[in-house]
């Protein structure tokens, strides 16, 4: 079962590797990580570049499609070369998912419209421009499309994936191994847990959180 | 501020990416990935390398140091250059912390004698050879050294230092930007909770798991 991570300019890090650090380690999985040419792309905080191995065009039918968010994504959702191979790769794959903003990406190609779908809390209005219903949900499935939200929750989402392509062993197994066993010492990690004010805060800063930098 | 992440070959990613994603957003931080050398660096699963900006030699005094874990700790505890860097740094570190197998590194480097830490829940007896005293706490804090369970656990660490080092507010501000409101859809994520029989499979092949592969 080949998985395909697709990177892009100014992806969030923690999008891609929660999820690929725990869904990679599926028995028979053979994962690339992809980008427009292969190499390193460097992400939204500017400190990190992931490398990819593959060119979009190498990799023409993975199995599990996987699309970080990040700042980027304001970028890659109207890049034709992104979303040409999206919709190529989407024709024959088993799953098509995203983490935090990559469902802007996954919506831009015309892949969401009428779907259940999140998104990053601080964007996931902006899933109803391309008719998809965003649900508040940490992880939403929908026939094929699986989409999460706001950046750690991919890891999450890798769990659900894992249960269903290979049972509740596999999945616990893997859970078990990546010692995930969340304990933060902070209940802030959704705007109904956070204290108003930060909520607020950033809720009035959106567009600069989510588009000009990390 | 400034943070170096160390990478060696067959490292963990979220090892290093938890932490990272979370930690750098630290106002003013100046975050760096180092390695021996600069350049790509290939992790435990063989399917994703990550950048390293500088050599050792060009970080030789981060305030904060992130030791991430992986099968290649088993290597790195053992290599002069990582450990002469590593004392190095530490003698001026505010914070020498780790994630997984990364503290059996801090403890190759003589780091750790006497303290308290923790690692990866099936190589925790081996801190004992080192002189530290193994603990089953999830973040464990003795003075400046900082050490995190297993792989996932660097995100927990990553808000705990956030706390100490910025106050609650940026913590929890940081935590809901990552939207970290873990809800795994499992309770396997420590010996104590998975079930028992896949706990005694993988007591069983901790050799193989921690350091021939991943």
């Amino acid at each position: 079962m080949q998985i395909a991570v697709l990177l892009y300019d100014r992806f969030t890090a923690l999008d891609a590797v929660g999820v690929y650090e725990l869904l990679a380690r599926l028995p028979g999985a053979d994962t690339v990580f992809v980008a427009k040419e292969p190499g390193p792309v460097r992400n939204d905080q500017g400190s990190l570049a992931l490398v990819a191995d593959k060119a979009l065009a190498d990799v023409p039918r993975p199995d599990i499609v996987v699309v970080p968010g990040g700042p980027g994504s304001r970028t890659a959702m109207y890049d034709p070369e992104i979303l040409d191979w999206l919709r190529a790769a989407d024709a024959t794959s088993t799953w098509t998912t995203s983490v935090c903003t990559g469902s802007l990406v996954l919506a831009g190609a015309g892949l969401l419209g009428g779907r259940r779908a999140t998104c990053h809390w601080l964007a996931l209005d902006d899933l109803t421009a391309f008719g998809a219903e965003p649900t508040g949900e940490r992880v939403v499935f929908d026939g094929k499309y699986v989409t999460a939200a706001g950046v750690s929750s991919g890891i999450d989402m890798a769990l659900h994936l894992l249960g269903r392509v290979a049972g509740d062993a596999t999945a616990q197994t893997i859970q078990l191994l990546a010692e995930y066993d969340p304990q933060p010492p902070y209940d802030a990690g959704s705007p109904e847990k956070a204290p108003a004010e930060i909520v607020a805060h950033w809720r009035g800063r959106a567009e600069r959180v989510l588009v000009q930098e990390s």
